[in-house]
C-alpha cells in the first residue's frame, strides 16, 4: 500500500474529547474518525487490524467446533418478548417501528436469535454439545460513550452461544472457551490481563467471568490478592476486614449537636469510625417514596451492586424530601420507622459498641449492640472491599486495580431455552431444556486495548499478529533516482515474499516520515537512503524495542522474513506456555 | 465438519411463501431461517458461502487499489441532511431517536459517510484517484420483502466509492470496476448475466449500469437486441416502432355510444389500434388533484419510469373522482382542459389520422393530426418497448427477458462532494469538488442468484469457488467397522490436504444421505460403502454433471485434489477469456 494514497490522516493533536492514550493514538494515527457520539468510521489500517483479530478469534472458535452463522441486526419485538428482555432492558436498546408499524429492535446480544435458530433443528441430545457464533455489528445506545473505541455505541462483536445436555458438560465446555479466550488475548498481543469472576447482570445466569486488561484508565475496579489467585470485580468482590474490637457498653443517648458526618460525630465522642454505623439512603428506581437505607460500619462504603443483589431491585440515590426521619438526619437502626426497607452489612454484626444515629436532631446513641439490642437483624455483604482488606481465600492482603473489560463468558443455564420453549429429547426420550453458555468479545475494544497497553509517547506499537502491515518502508530522498529504484524494487520483493508492506512514497522530509511511522506503529521499519545505499545497506528498526540494525540490501527480504517469523514464534510460544 | 452436529435442517417442504427456486432450495437445504419478514439468520453453510463470495469481491476490489474501511450502520440525521437525502428518501429508510432524542438512521448506502471520511483527509489532486469500500450489514425497509434472499430487508452488501479529478478519470476507473464486476460474477459461478444501462434513480448521477442475471423469475424486464449488443432496463429502454402509415383525413366528430376501450372504439370504427390515441390518467404523488394525462399510440403502453423522468415528479395511478373531464371518459388531446398536465408520446407525432376521445360522453374524433390540429404539441419517449420492436442501434429485433439485479455501478458526479463541501486542490491550486463513482453488490442476492441459476430438481448445485465445502462424504453403513475406520481415515487425509469436507457421520440410510447431499449441493460427493471397500474403491460423483466414477481408495485424495484444481482452473480460464 502506498501511503500517499491511504485515506488516513496523521495529526499532531487529538480531538479535544480524547483523554486516554488509546483514544488519542488511534485518532492521531488516523485509524478512526468520529461520525457521531460513540460512532466511528474505521479507516483501512484499523479495518485490516480488526480483520486480523477477527481471524484469530475465528480460529479459536472453530477449534472448539464453533459454527459461524449470521444473525440479524434488526429483530422483531415478539422474539424478545419470549425472554422478557424486550421489557426489562432499558433505553440502551434501540427500538423503532417499521413501515408496517411493527415494533423492531437493534440486537445487543443474540441469545433469542440463537435459540430461535437452534429450536427444532436441534431435537436430540446426540446433537449436543453444539456452539454457534457470529461476528457482527451491534448497537447499544450507551448513555456515556467515551474513550474512543473503549465505550462506543456501535461496535463489531463476536458473540457465541453453546448448548448442552448437562451442567457438567456446560462447565467443561465453558472452561475450554475460558482457555480459548486466554489464547485469543495473548495471540493478539495483550499481556497484562486477568480473568475474574463477575456478576452476570442482565444475562441472567450464575457463573460468569470477565477478562480484564489491567490499566490505570480502566473504568472497572478489580480486587486482587497479593498472595493467591483470588480476584474479582469490585461489584462482587468479598473481603475480610479487621475486626473492630471493643468492650460492651450500655446503650445511651448522647447529645451531638450539629455534628452530622461520621467524622464529626466520632471526633466529638472520641471514637474511631470503625465503632460507628453509617447510613446511606436510596430510593427504589421508579418509586421515589420507597426508601431503602443501607447500614454499614462507619469506615466502609456501601457497594451498590451488592445491595441491588440483596434487594433484587434497582435503586437510585435518594433525592431528599418526603420522609421526616430522613430529613432530620442522624439515621440509625434503633427504633427506625418499620416501613423503611433496611439492609445491614455483615461488618456491623459483631461490633460490641456502636455509635448510631438516634433518628432525631442533635442526638446519637453510643453502646449500640446488634445482638443485644436488635437480635432479629439479618446481615448481608453489602460493603465495598478496600485496599489492604484481607483475602477471603488465603488471608493475604487485597489490592485494587483498574481494568477494561475485554471479554466475558457466562453460564446462562436454561433461562432462554425454557422461556422460549426449546426442548431436546434425552437418551431415554424425555424432553429437557438445553443448558446454555454465552461468550462475547468486542473487536473494537480489543483494538483500543492493544493501543492502550502497547502504545508509547511516540505512537502506536502494534503486535506482529495484528498489525495492518508488518513493515513500514521509509525511503528517504525518494527524489534520488537510485533510492526510488531500489526502494520500489525492495517493496515488490517483500510483497512477492508475502510480507504486508506500507510504503511511504511521499517526497517529504525524513522527520515527517519517521514521525508517521512511529505514530502508526507497524512492527518493522525499513529505511532506504542515499547514505545506506552508499554502503549497499538498509536500516531496519523494531518499533517496540527501538533497536536499529544495518543489513546488506541483498539480505533485506530474508532478514525481514526471519524477524517476522521469530516474532510470531515468540508470541505462539508464549501462548502455548501460558494457556495450556 | 460433521453433519450430525451441523445446525442446519434439511426439509422436504419449503415454507409456504417460498415460490421461486432459490428461496425453496436455500430454505429446504437449511441455509437460511426466517426471523421476520425479509430478515433471515444464515446458518453455517450459508455464512461460509457468503464469506467465500466476500473474499472474491475483496480480491477484485483490492486489485483496483480499493481500501477496505468500515462505515457505521447507524448515522446521525445531520450527515444525511447535507445531501438532502434525509428528507427525500421515503419510509424504506429506518429512522429513530436515540436516548438523547437525537434523530438517527440506518444507512442504506454510504455516500455521505464516504465523503465525511474523505473530506479534509484528501486535500490534493495527487491523492486521487482513490477508492474506499466496505462489506457491511444494511437495512432497507422494503415494502414487499419476498423471494428469500432476493428481496430482503437486512442484507450484507459491498459498497464502494471512488473519487476523481476529472470526468475522464472517473470514466476510465468506472470501466475498470465494470470489468471487475464481470470477473466477480463469473468467479462466483454465475453464467447467464448481462450488464445494462440503467436509470440511476435515487443515486442522482448520470451514467449507470446494472448487472442482471437473466432468469424467468426476475422482477425486472430487460430489453435486448437479437442482433447487436443493445440492452437496457425496460425503465429506460428505447425502441423504434413500425410506422403507422395512413392517409390524412379531415377531423370529424363521430358517435361511439358506450364503447370506451381502444379495442371497442377501433372495432366500431374499423380502425387498427395503432391509428388511435390512448389516454392514461395519473395524479402527482401527494396531491391527488394535480392530474397528469399521458397519451400514447393505442397499441402501446405507457412506461411510468420514463413518464416520471419527463415530469420530474413522482406519480401514482389516478383514483377517479374530482375532474368531470376524466369522469366522462373518452379523453383526447383536442380541446382538453388546459389546467391538466399532458404528456405526448413520440409515437403519436407522425400518425396522419388518429382516433381520439372527444372529451365528452359517446363521442370520439377521427382524422386527428397533431401537426395540423395541435402544432405546438411536444413529444417525449414515454412508451414501453415491446417484444419485436426495432433496435434503436442496429435495426434488429428486440426481445424482452426477466432479470434479477446482482450489482450496480453509478457515475455519481459531484452531487455529494458539492453538497457536503468537499474540495480538493488542483495542480494550479484552485479548488474543485472531486467527481465520484459508487459501486454495489449484494452478497445475499448473489447467493440466491447462484441457487436460482444452478439449482436443479434435487437441490442446490454449488460452484467450486463458493461452495461451503468442496466435498460431501457419504459413508454408507457407518455401523460397519471397516467403513467407519476407512471413512474417517479419508476424511482426515482430505482435511490435511487442505480440502473442505462435510462428513455425513449419521448412521442412516443411503437414500437419506444421498438426498441430503443432492439438496445441499456440494460439488463433489464421495461414497464409501462395504461394496466399494470390497474392491478397495470409493465412488466419486460430480454434483453438476451427475457423473459417477470409481477410483482406488488409495488414490482418493489425489483424485479429489485434481478434480478441485481442474474445476477452479476451468472457472479461472473462463474469467480470463470473457473478462479481459
Amino acid at each position: 500500500m502506498l501511503l500517499s494514497k491511504l485515506v488516513c490522516e496523521r495529526t499532531k493533536d487529538a480531538p479535544q474529547d480524547a483523554k486516554i492514550k488509546s483514544h488519542i493514538l488511534l485518532s492521531r494515527a488516523g485509524f478512526i474518525k468520529q461520525v457521531a457520539g460513540g460512532i466511528y468510521t474505521m479507516t483501512m489500517p484499523c479495518q485490516k487490524m480488526s480483520q486480523k483479530i477477527q481471524n484469530i478469534i475465528r480460529e479459536e472458535m472453530d477449534a472448539l467446533d464453533g459454527q459461524e452463522v449470521l444473525f440479524p441486526v434488526v429483530m422483531p419485538r415478539e422474539l424478545w418478548e419470549l425472554s422478557d428482555r424486550y421489557n426489562t432492558i432499558g433505553s440502551e436498546m434501540v427500538r423503532f417501528k417499521d413501515r408496517n408499524n411493527r415494533d423492531m429492535l437493534l440486537g445487543m446480544t443474540h441469545e433469542e436469535a440463537a435459540v430461535h435458530l437452534a429450536n427444532h433443528i436441534v431435537s436430540s441430545y446426540a446433537q449436543l454439545p453444539m456452539m454457534i457464533y457470529q461476528i457482527q455489528t451491534k448497537f447499544r445506545d450507551e448513555a456515556r460513550a467515551r474513550g474512543g473505541l473503549i465505550r462506543v455505541r456501535e461496535f463489531t462483536m463476536k458473540d457465541a452461544y453453546s448448548f448442552h445436555t448437562t451442567k457438567e458438560d456446560l462447565e467443561e465446555y465453558y472452561y475450554k472457551v475460558f482457555n480459548a479466550y486466554n489464547r485469543i488475548f495473548r495471540r493478539i498481543g495483550l499481556k497484562n490481563f486477568i480473568d475474574i469472576k463477575s456478576d452476570s447482570g442482565m444475562m441472567g445466569g450464575s457463573i460468569a467471568h470477565e477478562f480484564m486488561l489491567l490499566t490505570e484508565v480502566g473504568e472497572d475496579s478489580i480486587v486482587l490478592c497479593n498472595d493467591c489467585d483470588y480476584r474479582a470485580n469490585m461489584e462482587v468482590a468479598e473481603g475480610k476486614i479487621n475486626e473492630a474490637k471493643c468492650e460492651i457498653e450500655p446503650l445511651q443517648e448522647v447529645f451531638t449537636g450539629d455534628d452530622k458526618t461520621i467524622e464529626e460525630v466520632c471526633n466529638r465522642l472520641g471514637k474511631k469510625a470503625e465503632f460507628s454505623c453509617k447510613a446511606v439512603v436510596f430510593a427504589v428506581k421508579g418509586n421515589s417514596e420507597e426508601v431503602v437505607i443501607a447500614f454499614t460500619r462507619g469506615d466502609l462504603e456501601v457497594n451498590e451492586a451488592k445491595l441491588k443483589k440483596v434487594l433484587k431491585k434497582d435503586i437510585v440515590p435518594y433525592d431528599g424530601g418526603v420522609s421526616e426521619i430522613i430529613a432530620c438526619g442522624n439515621i440509625g437502626p434503633y427504633n427506625l420507622d418499620k416501613s423503611i426497607i433496611t439492609v445491614y452489612d455483615k461488618s456491623l454484626k459483631d461490633v460490641n459498641s456502636l455509635v448510631i444515629g438516634a433518628n432525631k436532631p442533635e442526638y446519637h446513641y453510643t453502646g449500640f449492640n446488634f445482638k443485644r439490642d436488635m437480635p432479629d437483624a439479618e446481615f448481608y455483604d453489602i460493603s465495598k472491599v478496600r485496599e489492604g482488606d484481607i483475602c477471603p481465600v488465603c488471608g493475604g492482603k487485597l489490592r485494587i486495580e483498574n481494568g477494561i473489560e475485554i471479554g466475558n463468558i457466562f453460564q446462562l443455564g436454561v433461562k432462554y431455552t425454557k422461556s422460549m420453549g426449546m426442548t431436546v429429547a434425552a437418551a431415554d426420550g424425555t424432553l429437557f431444556n438445553p443448558i446454555m453458555g454465552c461468550y462475547g468479545i468486542g473487536v473494537g475494544r480489543a483494538i483500543a486495548s492493544i493501543a492502550q497497553e502497547s502504545g508509547d509517547d511516540k505512537g502506536l506499537v502494534l503486535p506482529m499478529t495484528v498489525a495492518p502491515w508488518q513493515v513500514h518502508m521509509c525511503p528517504l530522498r525518494i527524489d534520488n533516482e537510485d533510492v526510488a529504484k531500489k526502494s520500489y524494487e525492495l517493496y515488490d520483493s517483500l510483497k512477492k515474499a508475502g510480507v504486508d508492506v506500507l510504503f511511504d512514497d511521499r517526497d517529504t522530509a525524513a522527520g515527517i516520515k519517521f514521525n508517521d511511522a512511529d505514530l502508526m506503529g507497524m512492527p518493522i521499519r525499513i529505511v532506504v537512503s542515499p547514505k545506506s545505499l552508499a554502503n549497499d545497506e538498509v536500516e531496519i528498526t523494531i518499533r517496540s524495542t527501538k533497536e536499529s540494525t544495518r543489513y546488506p540490501f541483498a539480505d533485506a527480504v530474508e532478514v525481514v522474513k526471519k524477524l517476522i517469523k521469530d516474532e510470531l514464534d515468540k508470541i505462539n510460544a508464549e501462548v502455548e506456555k501460558k494457556c495450556n
